[in-house]
């Protein structure tokens, strides 16, 4: 495809702190040809999510991160429009974790695992629900929440970050496991939209005077299961809220985009966690994609019978990556950011 | 018994920070007689364990504290000299954790749970073993360990406080389970014991210039259970070598004795949980209380067959239980800490 050009944002820098758009820089090539085996894909919608600040880093944390000059690494949905593949042909959507910030994607379709590339069935709903409620965020809640924070009836579980791409699912999924949901969020608007998706009560935890003392009053009984999205104050109240027994899923750090690469300082909860008998527990969704179509499945029954909703922001263009990723990272984005390409 | 005196440890005060000999006051009144249901026991032995310093608060952590004039809490073992029980008769020996810092207790049988009272088969062992080895400690590294930990053959199982009461016997049983065990300790004769019974490598953590470095140089392929009875220092070291899946087991806070009541402000580590998807569980061995008596079957049968060996240290004279209790908070005894009576 020599004559289509494929705009695609490459890592100029790495961040010391908050990324800046100054990271990144555009470019335009012509657009690859697919090698034996690839398929070709120009995308439909891209993603933006906060894993990516981790890839922002010469260190390798769970994964190894973009190296500079690298196209930044990301999901995305598209149709294919060339296929050296036999179970792939010009039309099929594919969605995949290995899209990368670029108008124009090839693919391996044999890879296995999260850099695989998956089917998207386009009369099952919208294709961008791929990369948010019906793709990796929604498989994050699923796991997240119901393998490792493993809510009873009539627990509390609170949220953070409770209005976006995973917080919305986990709390309409504790709701479906009979479990009190609590929504933290920094801005009245997302936690109105959170009341109204099914969650029982909601913290501004930018308004709270004692967040420690907001989060006992909405769970008096204490928090059973938190699902820990950001890292940082809102953990910390949390942490000093535990019953008997509960259970924290450290599912993110967004707070701490800023500080990436720094050690987080601050109270540290042993003694709590003794008196308490809870335990934290680092979380990956990776290591649940075996099991990802159980979790589709489910989450798609439950979208048609009504029981999930889910708000998605949208930006449009591949110009807007950065600010959309950098939206994200801010708290500025309201539901899941993703970003409309052709 | 009016004319017998019972010497009594009395909380004075509550200490800030570390305890000192300030803390308590004897007293010496006549020895009670048992009410309906109850039995009299003399002590034999009674034990010092890290618990206690969590008990000299006036707040309520786990369970109640001491109140300022009340006898100390603690265990004990003995002779029961009265009886109003049908179960038991003068001559039985009687282990309780309601004992107190007392020469004399009068103790309830029908209690159920860790403060009821425990016949003791003084042919089993030397009674005073049902303080350490074959009770309470025992139960903790059994639980804490197998249950907890979840050690599996070929994974390295890492001790703080390798010495004490639970940690060698945590390591002896990370051995019978095919793991490999780090003793971590502070003083190089207590870690000369560590390998003598069996830990594969140990680590003087007031020798050590980077303590971290030790550790990962004591554990190459990283740490995968790490059973933490200090907190402090120690764990920051072992966190930072956590292997994929790690399990850490937060059962002391020895270190922090003197800091009790104090926010624990160091680096917290939910970024290498997340990367190692490694977990943290609050561990009280109440909780496992129902399954007393399987530990103690299984104990008792290694014990037996020169599977464990365990050290104690012992002191005499009730006037000596604040000074136990010192020594121990201050890493000074080796091996299990135990006051002989009478």
């Amino acid at each position: 495809m020599q004559n289509v050009v494929n705009r695609r944002w490459l890592l100029k820098n790495y961040p010391d702190g908050m990324p800046s758009l100054e990271n990144w820089t555009i470019d335009a090539q012509p657009v690859p040809d697919p090698g034996p085996g690839q398929i070709l894909v120009k995308a439909k919608w891209l993603s933006v999510d906060p894993y990516m600040r981790g890839r922002m880093s010469p260190a390798t944390n769970y994964t190894k991160g973009v190296r500079i000059g690298e196209v930044m690494q990301g999901g995305g949905v598209g149709e294919v429009v060339a296929s050296n593949h036999p179970d792939w042909k010009t039309g099929d959507i594919a969605e995949s974790m290995s899209f990368g910030w670029q108008e124009w994607s090839v693919l391996t379709p044999d890879i296995f695992g999260p850099a695989g590339v998956n089917k998207i069935d386009p009369k099952l709903a919208p294709i961008e629900s791929s990369l948010s409620w019906l793709g990796m965020p929604g498989i994050t809640a699923y796991f997240g929440l119901l393998e490792v924070g493993r809510p009873r009836p009539g627990e509390t579980v609170v949220v953070s970050a409770a209005s976006g791409a995973v917080g919305q699912l986990v709390g309409e999924i504790a709701k479906l496991a009979g479990c009190r949901a609590v929504a933290v969020a920094g801005d009245d608007n997302k936690l109105q939209w959170c009341r109204e998706i099914g969650f029982d009560a909601a913290i501004n935890y930018k308004k709270a005077t004692d967040l420690t003392a907001a989060v006992k009053e909405a769970c008096p009984e204490g928090v059973d299961v938190f699902f820990d999205n950001t890292a940082g104050p809102i953990h910390d109240a949390v942490m000093k809220n535990l019953s008997i027994g509960a259970r924290v899923v450290i599912c993110g750090r967004v707070a701490l985009a800023g500080q990436f690469g720094q050690p987080d300082i601050g109270e540290r909860f042993m003694g709590h966690l003794i008196v308490t008998r809870a335990s934290i527990h680092g979380f990956l969704v990776f290591d649940w994609w075996h099991r990802r179509g159980e979790a589709l499945k489910r989450l798609a029954s439950w979208q048609r019978a009504g029981k999930i909703r889910f708000k998605e922001d949208v930006l449009g263009g591949i110009e807007r990556m950065p600010e959309a990723f950098l939206r994200l990272l801010e708290g500025k984005n309201f539901g899941k950011q993703i970003v409309q390409i052709s």
